[in-house]
């Protein structure tokens, strides 16, 4: 006695999802099937319009449903700043800042050598092309401060700075609003070490 | 500066799966699109073959390809035991067992009136019109000990007996290999009260 084939089915693709596994995927196809046939057929489409439409963009690597997305295709940025940073979602927050105004450049990951993520897979060819345009004066690295954001944007500038780039990094320090009490010994010290000058 | 509007609207469509909210909706399709095109497409191709393919067994309410589900319309099973249970995956778990031979019944949920599942969304006068069939003798509530599966066995069995069938419920107990001094003391209590004789 088992599950319907297209039952089976279902649960097995589903399975593509990030961190869903076996009972999950059986819970989702249950509810799906039970509770929500709408949004099934909805997210079968979905998935269908995503495939056909979107692809990256050929300057800054980003999700895009044209060739150039429209950040880059934009005058009114200024294309000597060139910010790199791992994820779409990076991005968007440093749009929200409003106090940058140049162009992206999106790896699509981080270097992660247990993960068998390579300097291949987070296209550094094409960043290193487009960092050469002979528009961009400084490459900003924005990768996260964590072990894998780190040694990504040490390697990465390495190979920037050997063809006579300028690199710089984003500063690490205090957050707004935090406590030297509640604010934890390895960001302090950095915070320390990294201290600016009152002019 | 927003994502693309058809990555925009695959993050919506996933959000209808249990347990996904932006954050791991976002997560997910920006794996499918960067890391499993191939995934995704399979996956909208299960989804429409399910809807398409997958409807509930007249009989036992179990999803099923036919009109009638393969377990319900086999000549070798006990048409006088009908076993109610709350899920398809409850179901499995019994055939596991290899000790029940009879017919199911599937509810499909159970009784939770803080979620708005009532006696109707679990199909219960379904369930009246199959248990008196004629050939049904006894209805085995086989639904969870938990607060809400113990509420809808109590509920359903005084439904049947009014109705002047019998029905009974699956033992509770120490489980196979239960230490006494680890087992929590309900169950403890519930096994000291439903003792049997040993003869």
């Amino acid at each position: 006695m088992r599950n319907p084939p297209a039952l089976e089915r279902l649960v097995e693709s589903l399975r593509c999802l990030p961190g869903v596994g076996p009972k999950s995927a059986l819970r989702m196809a249950y509810h799906l099937l039970q509770r929500d046939r709408n949004g099934a057929s909805n997210l079968a489409q979905a998935l269908d319009y995503a495939l056909q439409t979107i692809s990256h963009c050929n300057l800054c690597n980003n999700f895009s449903e044209q060739p150039v997305c429209p950040l880059c295709s934009s005058d009114k940025r200024d294309g000597s700043l060139l910010c790199v940073v791992e994820m779409p979602t990076d991005l968007l927050m440093l749009e929200q800042t409003q106090v940058f105004n140049g162009m992206y450049f999106v790896l699509m990951g981080r270097l992660s050598p247990l993960d068998g993520i390579g300097p291949r897979d987070i296209h550094l060819d094409r960043l290193l092309k487009r960092a050469q345009d002979g528009v961009v004066k400084e490459v900003i690295m924005a990768t996260n401060y964590t072990v894998e954001g780190e040694a990504t944007a040490h390697y990465v500038s390495e190979l920037l700075k050997s063809r006579g780039l300028k690199v710089s990094r984003i500063a690490r320090g205090l957050p707004m609003g935090g406590e030297i009490e509640h604010v934890d010994s390895g960001t302090l010290a950095q915070a320390l070490m990294e201290r600016r000058n009152i002019s």
